[in-house]
């Protein structure tokens, strides 16, 4: 910390010795260093050079700059200042115009030593206040430019669009809409070496930095998982056992796993605790899929999980959600569910190409809060195509041995 | 926002009906409700039932309960309320009082119209600066807790110690000081199911949350794809393919990963732009290995790795670290790496079964600064039996073509 600073102003040098007498011993028991100055332009100056003066005992009367005058300017120019008068004026109309002006005490010439040290000391007191205000905003600050970097990091974990020259019979978009600084929604997906498309969607319970946290360590287990070959019940069996292995703060992420052969326009699911999505056939019909509900990842180490085989059609569009959607509508579940495949057919009906502005749209119009409570993720598969085998959506469930 | 209300105070209910009639417009202009009260103790219940009250404007001479008595009441118990006075009494020891005992701003009866408004306006501005500062506290406080959280998630990312009684030949001892809340450095190490020993260390550029999260991301990828079956040098490769694929934030992670074999007491060492570890031999010769450096992790997509392989002896000790220690320590680099060689062997002279506590206290000793500049990582392989083939450490550089 800065040494800190009393300044006294006075135009008469006497007096300013005699203050500065009387102030010697709280200064020194305060490791204050006591600055003195006989004009209004010189007790600026002085403050100028020692910005950590805390507080400044002042005259009223003094030729050229008066007291007032230097109240006014030290409340602009220096916020934590704490003034105090020390004047012969006893007027009630001094003392109301300088306590307006800025000063936080007004004592009347010839002060008594008690006077002079309690008024000192009740300074420094607000001083330190708005100091450690100050610095608590400091800090505040220091978080949300961490927070917003991060943010940025979060931002950059998401896949970039894919490559649409690879994608046969498939297109992919995706929404990710944080409901503070930093998510714990994900999305991923990417196309696999024998153009297959993987996708995967999940919400980690809580919110903030430790979802966060979470969000980067499961999304990237699933992909790695994917990538090395594990089948996507396999994936989130290893993904639930290492989030589980040490977790006595009992967090879980709820998500699902799937991929898309376009060869036979099947789509395997599997899904850990998550909302189950919806499929939309060209003719606008949907439907919710009804899949097998594994435990959430992280609750149970020995939890096991299973994937279902859906046949799709051409221009069937499968809609996979986090809860966070339905948590920014109003009414009890029910409503909600209603509310939201309201929306979805609404922003699919407009959305030619840009999912992401029409489901963004169609939600502002609906959502009940000014900010979002939950994390909202969106991800949607659409199979190009005409729609001649829209009747022939199946579900088949098949249980998957580990 | 909670509606505002402002109080006034007085035993005449004329002078409150014609102060309330003053104060109308200026009350209806701000969205602000009056409240009134004939005494102290009416007043005081009345800021019970209306803690949003931003501003008391009472009088002084009062039966029961006077005007001071209430200011201090109000100070202790209501810490945003602005006080302002309304007496008849012009005397300076009255209107000084009144300050010191915490008022604001001090009014002489009869008051014009002008000087009410004006001084109401005045306190709703402090008022509403204080409950800002407030916010602030409470927001600051809110991302403590949440970091305070994500630092416990952190710590559940580090490995629980291992089994020592599937450990051949060797133990694993590891620390991790975080500078802030959380950590941008992680190590981990875990046995194979042939019973080699995989240990990586990491430290991600940066710090705070946003290094936390890339080094969940990091340390997760380098685990997953050697437990796929990588080679360490095709996981640090992966990985960094990960990491640069999209990385306009620009961050790298420097990082080693190693595997230890018990059967031929090999140690194969890939380092990716990360401080070489020292490997004290059982007599206590100490030397810094020189490994081959590839790219930080994140930094090109195109980077490649090359591994070494170090014959060890038993009684060796090998001693991974972050730059973080050397942060730590005063002077030059030379000086801070001296320093650090002489704690490591000081620490190593006395640690019996806990390096963990003797490294903290050699360092301690030696710290220049109150709080870590950075975060400290430690991770040290300590391989049994006697010393007998302390001199052939030897380092096979090898390049591993990819």
């Amino acid at each position: 910390m800065n040494k800190r600073f009393v300044l006294v102003v006075d135009d008469s040098s006497d007096f300013l010795s005699l203050v500065e007498l009387a102030l010697e011993p709280v200064a020194e028991q305060h490791h204050l260093g006591i600055l003195h100055a006989t004009s209004g332009q010189k007790a600026l100056a002085q403050l100028e050079q020692y910005p950590s003066t805390a507080a400044l005992l002042t005259d009223l009367a003094m030729p050229t700059m008066d007291g007032l005058e230097l109240i006014r300017r030290c409340r602009t120019r220096f916020p934590l200042l704490q003034i105090v008068v020390l004047s012969g004026r006893s007027d009630s109309g001094a003392i109301i115009e300088a306590i307006r002006a800025g000063a936080s005490d007004y004592i009347i010439k010839p002060p008594t030593l008690e006077e002079l040290e309690s008024s000192l000391l009740s300074a420094l007191e607000r001083y330190s206040q708005l100091d450690r205000q100050l610095q608590v905003r400091d800090k505040l600050e220091q978080y949300e430019r961490e927070l917003a970097i991060a943010a940025g990091i979060q931002r950059q974990m998401l896949p970039l669009p894919l490559d649409s020259s690879r994608c046969r019979n498939v297109s992919v978009a995706a929404l990710l809409m944080p409901a503070r600084h930093v998510a714990g929604d994900f999305y991923d997906h990417w196309l696999m070496p024998d153009d297959r498309l993987a996708v995967c969607i999940g919400d980690v319970s809580g919110k903030g930095i430790s979802a966060a946290l979470l969000m980067a360590m499961t999304k990237t287990l699933l992909r790695s998982h994917i990538e090395h070959g594990s089948t996507i019940t396999e994936a989130l069996t290893a993904t639930n056992r290492v989030l589980a292995s040490n977790n006595p703060q009992a967090y879980f992420v709820t998500a699902i796993a799937a991929i898309f052969d376009p060869t036979t326009r099947t789509l395997e699911i599997c899904n850990a605790a998550h909302a189950d999505p919806f499929c939309i056939s060209a003719d606008g019909g949907i439907r919710q899929l009804s899949l097998p509900h594994g435990m959430p990842l992280g609750a149970l180490e020995t939890s096991t999980y299973q994937s279902i085989q859906v046949q799709l059609s051409a221009g069937d569009r499968v809609l996979f959600y986090t809860d966070g959607v339905l948590d920014a509508l109003s009414g009890d579940l029910a409503e909600q569910e209603r509310v939201w495949r309201q929306v979805i057919c609404r922003a699919l009906a407009h959305h030619g190409v840009d999912l992401q502005s029409a489901l963004i749209a169609e939600l502002s119009s609906v959502w009940v809060a000014e900010h979002l409570p939950d994390d909202v993720t969106v991800l949607m598969l659409e199979l190009s195509g005409s729609a001649q085998h829209s009747d022939v959506l199946t579900v088949q469930r098949e249980a998957v041995g580990m």
